[in-house]
């Protein structure tokens, strides 16, 4: 594994050759050891991070990748509001799902590209940073990563595992939180695929000295209401400014519960939960995050006064068809037509539109009338529009009873197995 | 499929991508009518010979591969002495076996390059040509064959089979007999692989409307006394002078009279047999074999006086040890102590020595005296002679009391089945 990894690295091994092994293991997988050695690695082909001088147990989340999943952008400032250090390293929009840094990047001026040693000193500073993987972080990982994209082998348990955790030991993190999307609009479509994934980074990271646990959450309909870069962002600074966005909350608060715990600064999930909400409430959230944004170059007018910003061309009402109760909202198709709105990228050289996307008028549970709003796009590219509205329309299934809603947390993980999870607190 | 197999030859689907496939093909398998089109299609991604003006049903052989395997050389001038046209397309060695070509190289002066209009013209003039893959016979198989090798695609039955085929239908062959080794020293080591290969050659021969059967033999020992390329030759050239070599013969001449008889020029396999074993017998195969060496440019003097051929620098004794009964011979070691001595290529590039090899002197089931000679080695690498010897002193194992042979020709197959074979004759 020595002589494959590094070889390919150093560009001995051929991209043939690396594919036809990647194949092998999509179809035989790998067990434990030989994912955890596969892990180490790809860790070790570039530069671990040491935030030992920072003080503080440094703590990240990492999610799967769902739609409207603008959680980080919270989550990262409310932990470090309560005291607990987040060194957080993420990526671009991947498929249909988006991506933190180009939410970031909507913020005019904002820096993602920062060196290690801006990366440090700004975590040491304020006690929050959030960049984008730099070729020294992993290099082996980012090589293989666009070989798997153009070979069929990017589902691949073992293979997923070593590129999500590879990055995220080389931040310089002590422990790390899960967020393993689950349903349609997730890349894991089922719970036992989602479980399985989430058990082996689980046990990976137990491995390698940090603690790490995850939720299973539920990603059949889009979180919060916003879909699109900017339009995520804003969402994002209502809920710290304390307008709530219930799901998108729930799930900001849970995850931050267990970071705050892993970083010793709760007794356990339910107290970190407690002080995630107190966070919000007294608007230190809100603070950390403008700090963030200066700190990293950001345009803060701009996160103040969000009407300031550039407005979308074409805005064009998705209008309810009929009568009755919202069952079901594909969160795949919007995060299809978010793209073909200019909020993600087909190719990857693509531009990103930061003002593009969806907003979400009516969730699941919801009774609407005919002729209501059912959502809201914004684009540049009015040849689009009439395919996007239809589309969108159709993403909405409408029952004339109302139906129950599925759990949004589906299960706490960590190295002991997979728990119920519920949440005894109002956000 | 096509979309695949076209696109790699253009060049528009890179080697990764083909390889990606070819490992999924290898852990995956693919079904008959998908292994049916993907020999059609490398077929027809080069030229497919036409040989209807040639008269006569053109008949050839193809052998997976053994160590010491220089049946082409006697088959295919006998079966044209008995009236049975033979277009044989052949390749050099791989892995531990040798190769036609390099055998028929070891002749001076012999072209195996013929274009496809000689190769017309030499099969329609005396009716036996023996040439290697040209560039425009099966292109794809070319270029997959070369990344099989590198990228461990290469034990995987439909991808053989396909290869294999592809190559034997584009010749402008009207019936194909198989040689499917088994054993130590061959490809497939066990008779339940040996016939699932020869089996699915058989239904694919059949589809493409091309009479296909199959032998199992035997590739335990090494077939005959020689392996290194001209000693081979020199080890022919007495069997068609009437010098009989046991097994090479019994298999020479079971093949060959499957060959006459789906030739046309036999009522049977048996009759086939006879009618082999009596142009040996009255010197119309050597005749023949004369005559295809001077068409294709060989040197006749020394097929006619071997005893001209220069000799190699080092010769050495093999001893044997103590005294018994040969038990068994370990014919892989000798494919690969060959390679040692000069006669085979390690790598793409080497310069294949024609006169290494070497020339056994005992076999399964013969009683030896400690001190008497096992084997005789012949190179012009002095360094590797101490280490060769020591390692086919081992290749021999000896017992104190003779145990029987396996069956050389193991079954005969055809598109119904695996049948028992029995040899009615004496050669």
């Amino acid at each position: 594994m020595h002589f494959l990894i590094d070889g390919y690295v150093r560009g001995v091994i051929p991209d043939y050759q690396m594919s036809a092994f990647l194949m092998a293991v999509y179809f035989r997988k790998m067990d434990f050891e030989e994912t955890a050695i596969f892990t180490d690695l790809m860790l070790h082909s570039g530069i671990v991070v040491d935030l030992s001088s920072i003080p503080g147990v440094k703590v990240d989340k990492h999610s799967t990748g769902g739609v409207g999943d603008k959680v980080s952008l919270i989550l990262a400032p409310m932990v470090a509001a309560c005291g607990v250090p987040v060194p957080m390293i993420s990526g671009r929009g991947l498929g249909h799902t988006g991506g933190t840094l180009d939410k970031l990047e909507s913020i005019p001026g904002f820096r993602t590209n920062l060196s290690l040693d801006e990366y440090k000193s700004a975590i040491g500073e304020i006690g929050v940073v959030m960049i984008g993987q730099t070729h020294e972080i992993a290099p082996a990982d980012g090589k293989m990563y666009a070989l798997r994209d153009v070979t069929g082998t990017v589902e691949c348990v073992p293979l997923i595992a070593g590129s999500i955790m590879s990055k995220k030991l080389a931040e310089g993190i002590d422990a790390l939180v899960l967020d393993v999307k689950t349903g349609k609009g997730a890349f894991m479509q089922s719970d036992e695929e989602a479980i399985e994934l989430a058990t082996t980074l689980i046990q990976i990271g137990n491995r390698f000295g940090k603690k790490t646990v995850g939720f299973l959450t539920d990603m059949n309909q889009p979180l919060g209401y916003a879909i699109g870069n900017w339009l995520e962002v804003v969402e994002c600074i209502e809920c710290m400014k304390g307008r709530i966005v219930p799901d998108l909350m729930e799930v900001a608060c849970t995850l931050g519960g267990a970071m705050v715990m892993l970083g010793g600064k709760a007794r356990s999930i339910q107290d970190g939960i407690v002080k995630c909400r107190d966070v919000i409430r007294n608007g230190k959230a809100w603070e950390k995050f403008v700090a963030l944004v200066r700190r990293q170059g950001g345009d803060v007018s701009y996160v103040e006064h969000p009407e300031h910003y550039p407005k979308s061309t074409f805005v064009a009402d998705v209008k309810c068809p009929r009568s009755g109760y919202i069952d079901n909202i594909d969160a795949l198709e919007f995060g299809f037509v978010g793209i073909m709105l200019g909020a993600g990228r087909m190719k990857i050289d693509d531009i990103v539109d930061p003002k593009a996307g969806i907003l979400v008028t009516k969730k699941n549970g919801e009774s609407v009338s005919a002729g209501e709003t059912l959502a809201v796009l914004y684009t540049e590219h009015t040849h689009v529009l009439e395919q996007a509205i239809n589309r969108i329309e159709r993403a909405f299934s409408i029952a004339t009873k109302p139906s129950p809603s599925p759990a949004l947390i589906r299960a706490f993980i960590d190295e002991h197995g997979v728990h119920p999870w519920q949440n005894r607190l109002t956000l």
